[in-house]
């Protein structure tokens, strides 16, 4: 079904031509199929209705892409993070694929400026939400495109490799060690981790790890967790909040 | 790294031939790395534990997995149903990859019969949970093995088309209208489903649908939607708690 049957696009539409290469620079690559990307950048209140009374919108192509994009992501943190755990990995990704996140994608891509909406009321939620959906609808366009591996492509090289710093991002709740760190070299602290298997609570299928931190030779806080990493963590956090750094 | 390296398999692991063969039957085609389906099927009660005292299980796997398991999903029914909305796909989609339903493919598939686990005490609540759980974890060993369009194409024939009845499973909660009328040819009833736009509540941006069902010429029921389908069907569920059938 060719859009420009339904509906008179030179209103709405920027030309073809303006349009390919809008896209062909956000995406990296000569598109192939422009409709994909036309229906991608409709949202719902300038949906377009076909004879039998269906509309045409990012809709569907929303729920395509955000699936895409899941996959996409799930299979880049688990390859760039080979010793990280199911949970990390699964935080990591939420920290990607949030709205907030995917809305401030939209702009930095310039996705934003091509949406076709007949909303006149705008307030930062709406644009938010808009956006969002865009950009998984953008996902699902590209991947109708060119499928899974050109997808993947797009997304590391313009999107993460541009936009995204996935250790920064990665460790943003796990920084409390380094803070600790920090903290004992301003103020020129001796400051110790005695991280060791619990014997007393290893299970049958689950060893666990405690940490103590000594600053100078005091225990200031105790943590627990599966790997030496998690039970660090967690036992500087404790240590941060005793000093009330 | 080379499982081989960490843990004796040969108490608890079928031979690598053996392996293979039953690997090669659910997936129809020949593995090429056979480790990723070994830690698919380790659950966490049967981790291997390295030196550096880190686990091998399937829940990375399982992450992996799950997210590539609903883009192909997700694909598939976009596919399948080009004239059905987001949210008739997503509802698809979830009665797919739900965990009861899951745990029923890892049975059919026999995959059950290949996990590794420690637990003594099972019960029906942990079953479900270890199958769907090495089910996802099979589909990211898959994934990792041949790629997204081997995986598709596994999840297409060996899965959907041998266990899986889509367009049942589809309809399972829109015969509402299908009941309906098998009720009134059994009972010899004269039905009428007069559905139109409604022209009182068109919005800027939504056609609004509304249905009336007569049985002998008086109104038993009235329903609304965005769609004539979904008009009538929400008409035929109310009709049909009216009839009391």
């Amino acid at each position: 079904m060719h859009l420009e049957l339904i509906f008179p696009f030179k209103k709405i539409f920027l030309s073809s031509n303006k349009f390919y290469n809008s896209i062909k620079k956000i995406v990296g690559f000569n598109p192939s199929n422009l409709e994909f990307y036309r229906i991608a950048l409709i949202h719902k209140s300038a949906s377009l209705i076909t004879n039998d009374g269906s509309f045409i919108n990012n809709e569907r192509l929303e729920y395509l892409g955000d699936a895409i994009l899941d996959a996409i992501i799930a299979e880049y943190l688990f390859k760039k993070f080979p010793n990280e755990n199911e949970g990390f990995l699964t935080k990591s990704r939420s920290k990607i694929v949030n709205g907030e996140h995917l809305s401030h994608l939209t702009e930095k891509t310039n996705i934003n400026k091509l949406i076709i909406s007949n909303i006149k009321v705008k307030n930062s939620n709406y644009t938010r939400n808009l956006y969002e959906d865009v950009f998984e609808a953008f996902i699902g366009a590209v991947f109708l495109d060119k499928g899974y591996e050109k997808t993947k492509k797009f997304i590391i090289k313009k999107i993460i490799q541009k936009h995204i710093d996935i250790n920064q991002l990665a460790a943003t709740d796990t920084n409390y060690k380094s803070q600790l760190i920090e903290w004992a070299q301003r103020d020129k602290k001796a400051i110790n981790f005695d991280t060791n298997k619990d014997e007393t609570k290893i299970k049958a299928y689950k060893t666990v790890f405690v940490s103590h931190i000594m600053i100078e030779d005091k225990i200031f806080g105790e943590g627990f967790g599966s790997s030496k990493k998690e039970a660090e963590q967690n036992a500087a956090k404790v240590t941060l909040q005793n000093i009330s750094v």
